[in-house]
């Protein structure tokens, strides 16, 4: 059986992680899973939030945003309606955490980092992209900060690398990187964040249309691991590059 | 090693289910994990929203809450803040769709049931007590819809039972049903929802502190599905007594 | 004539005081008046809002709020709406000035006490249960700030003790503390804030079908009163018990 | 001993009435009780609100405002800060309720008058100085609708007139109509509106220093019944000017 | 031709400007012209917003609004949507920028002043009106604070003086001061702020129905000039008026 | 003098009209002037608002936006503050009112066009590209509605061409098309609006330092009308290209 677009179920669609797409940031990256393209920036200022001074600690922090016509049909602009809606609160406490998780606060100092994540166009998996995406972001303004000496020598805020996948269980098989077609139809819905060395950061399963099964969760486990491990070696190789600015 | 109230790893706290504390709602619960104690009502209206209309199909969802001095210092109400939080968002989204994963929409028919979960004192799990009591609320509410004839005869709107427990890693060790100092102090912290015969609604695991292994997950989810387990029995034996009204 | 629930026009409905019922706050209560259940917490902090630092003044306020399906129909979270009603903003200042009649600044030094008063089921009279719950909670928190050393030793914040109640004339019967179905059958409808020893902090009549007249106006206030003076004897009767915790 | 302005205790401030001051609004009234000013005009629609139609019945509803410079000091817009303060969502409750007072809803039939009250300057007692302009031009607005036929031939919407007043207690003395520098010195304070032949459509009374006893609160309600007949006059008369447009 | 009020084409309506119309503000004015009413106050404040804090220069800035029946037909309050709608916001900004561009920030100090323009009636160019009468506001509170020595001896913060008219193209011909009438049917619409030399502080020309050509813009500007000419001489004229207060 | 980058003072920046950026939308360009990069799409839905049922008429209308990042410094998002900004409100009124400037709203039909101009980097003229960018999706959103036949066979909606321009005045020498930098320094500043036929749509000029003469007005559009047919130019040979997709 072969998917829409002609992948085997455990097949990543393309990946590009474009750097430097931003003149002003200090991390920037424009991800693309597919048809899926997100925008990533990383901000870094001096200081951190009131509740966190004086800690000698830093902050790292996100906010996700769809564009109104990222998707099929134009959605209102949340500034629009006047409040954010449950789902981009969601997915940008995701992003946070997942960040979170590889950076040593100490190490980094009283320094916050903001990582913006917008949707331009999207296809599924918007969430993992914005999170694999944003890691190359934040990597890069960890760099410029080290140059600017706002951490200090010798230090390294970076304890390891994250990415993210999603995987479902679509017509009774578990496939890796879900397009939206295959999305609305998946009977279960998954996203898998985890370290470059195999771990879990976050693991959020939902069951779409019918409970699942202990051993579809694990399939699907195997399948998340495995993509992410690929998508580690994609951040690497991209940020390996020499980037000219 | 026992815990902070003297329980093993692999025991719930004391978890009492009272139904019927409200005299206005279709169906009402006060529900205690311990010193964590949610009120839920359910609370019926025939018809549903726009976007559903015509379709034949019911509607069910949730909005959760925490009374400004459930905690332990007083967080400001979402009312005067003018917006609602992130987490509260998060968490209202959880219950709903938990919740929706026992539901027959065509046998509920065009109605909607709202849950509400008010929690009046926290310590840990409000979440997954206010998914627990909420589902005895919604049996109710349903319960009562089919005695006015809101759902046709014949017509079982419910398709299971739902129950949610925390697990989390406190120096290494898997604990079942986190109270609030172990919560802030576990490396891993899983919510688990499940089907009353041991399937998954949601899984959602988030590495606190340090990523988490596959086997580490493994046993997190050995707990809860016991746990989940035990809780359906108790929401069964709440749902077996006559209710005076 | 007697009433929908056999109570003679000048009759309270059965009250209830029930204090401690929260293991966070500094002062709770869980007040009834008959099927009127409210919840107050009191939560202390030293020091006051910025515009009266450095007076040596403390200072009480509080908020109100009803649970979305406290009453018969659901209503919508203002939380959720954005904003905050009208009706509930003025409960709330309503609630805070009576509360402050019988409060000392001085005595109480640069302290806040907040008194959140949330209607877990309402039925006529929710404001009238809120204040005289609230007085209760209210002292409680004073006690516990004295215990601290909050409140310097030999000073007593409270000058006084304060409780409410609702009056109204239904098919030209003036009756005390009305139901909700006697509230919304009332031509006149009003709502007395008294101190312990029979003076007025706060008179609030409303012609809601007629104006009325003078002596109609005398025989409210008379009821009135003698409901407060009932309500202050069961405050202290409340207070004087021995509180576990 | 005589009043910061020479008045006695039981004299009112010089008070105007002008009629016909907004060339759109079908009534307007710009209302001074001494530097006290406020803009009242009446909106006539067809249509009621949702929740009313097919009733046959009217609505009157009203809005109060203060300009940013109305007070000493410059106030934040409401506006500008995004959402309605309590006082204002009072006091437009306290105008609407007032008025309709005097309404015969069936009469009206199904039209809409909003009464928008905004305070150009303020020096005590705008809710009672907009409350008395209010009717007057209310009173216009229906007759202006009984011209366009909007209310049917020969029903009269207005059942009878409206005027308030504030009336407090100041070094021990009732006085009538308080000026700014008085109401902050009141130990109480009372806004109270009466119909022309003197019965009761709103009491409020609040202690700001101490508990008020019975008698101080009747000499407040017989000067405040004084001061409300007068105001009745000047309302009349001003009424009774031809008004040329 | 003649226009509807029998003004020629170059005329402007009647423009009254009434002084000292606010015993509060440092600044008050009522401008009209013709049936457009604006009331505009100046507040003057010690010290600037927090971005400016320590740079020795003040600050002026303007907030705009219409009452709600300002208009022939009643609008929402913004204060009730609980947002500034953007026309509001655009015109705020003019009035704003067209009085900077006419003070000398140093030799303010580091002072605030806020102009408040609150249209009572509304009949075309309120923005114009807002912008020539707060002018003169500003004036007298300039006057006010080198009174009170906010402003040193000998510095004059105010470098000229500012007036605005609209223009515009009505049936083919060039219209000063346009009335609601008037701009509706207008095929080209500008505003323009200048200083009482004739040089431009503010240019916003708005094609309605056609696009407009060179020539027009000249014949338009070429009123415009001559408009706010007069403008400032009226202004000078109620500025020279002593002022009782 | 050249410029900062080489420029003449008559010169436009690189110009880059990219269509087909997005999958989803009607039409999308991603357009740059110089640094300055917006993402244009045109959402096409059939119907038009409330106020224009029944209308025969159809809708145009933009929202403008800046990604936080877009700027140097980072800005909070307006989703996240709850409220639009009066510059994003400002801006996203003028490209409206821009681009409805060559509609024919009848041969449009009952159907609404919205454009969104996200700006993805910015550098001066954010607005001028936006307009210049969104006319070309605007134009390929109603090639794809007439495609659909939503637009009627032989009807053409679109009745010229738009494009828009900055100009400013920095060290007395008037400069077309400014940077960042040039714009911060500009003692006026214009953004004039025309079709491709050059006549005016929008002219705004504003003064930033010093009110300008009528000579400066006149040599800044000229430069503004010769930069705008240069962008005409532009545009054609954009859409003239054909776009595979």
């Amino acid at each position: 059986m072969s998917r829409i677009d002609g992948r085997t179920p455990e097949q990543l669609r393309p990946v590009t992680i474009e750097r430097g797409w931003s003149k002003h940031a200090e991390g920037s990256v424009l991800v693309s899973f597919g048809d899926t393209k997100v925008f990533c920036t990383a901000s870094v200022t001096e200081g951190v939030p009131r509740w966190r001074k004086g800690s000698g600690e830093g902050w790292v922090t996100a906010e996700y945003s769809m564009l109104p016509r990222a998707t099929n049909t134009r959605g209102d602009r949340e500034s629009v309606r006047g409040k954010i809606g449950g789902r981009t609160h969601e997915i940008s406490r995701l992003i946070g955490r997942s960040l979170r998780a590889v950076i040593d606060y100490k190490a980094l100092g009283e320094n916050t980092i903001v990582l913006d994540c917008d949707v331009l166009q999207a296809d599924g998996g918007t969430r993992t992209a914005a999170i694999t995406g944003a890691y190359v972001a934040l990597a890069d303004a960890i760099t410029w900060a080290q140059g600017r000496k706002l951490v200090k020598a010798g230090r390294r805020p970076l304890t390891g690398t994250v990415s993210a996948v999603s995987v479902g269980i679509v017509d009774g098989v578990p496939l890796l990187d879900l397009r939206y077609e295959e999305d609305v139809r998946a009977e279960t819905d998954m996203n898998v964040v985890c370290t470059g060395d195999g771990r879990f950061v976050e693991v959020q399963g939902t069951a779409e249309a019918e409970p699942f099964a202990r051993d579809e969760l694990n399939s699907l486990l195997d399948l998340a691991v495995s993509g992410c491990t690929e998508l580690a070696v994609l951040q690497r190789k991209a940020l390996d590059t020499v980037l000219e600015k």
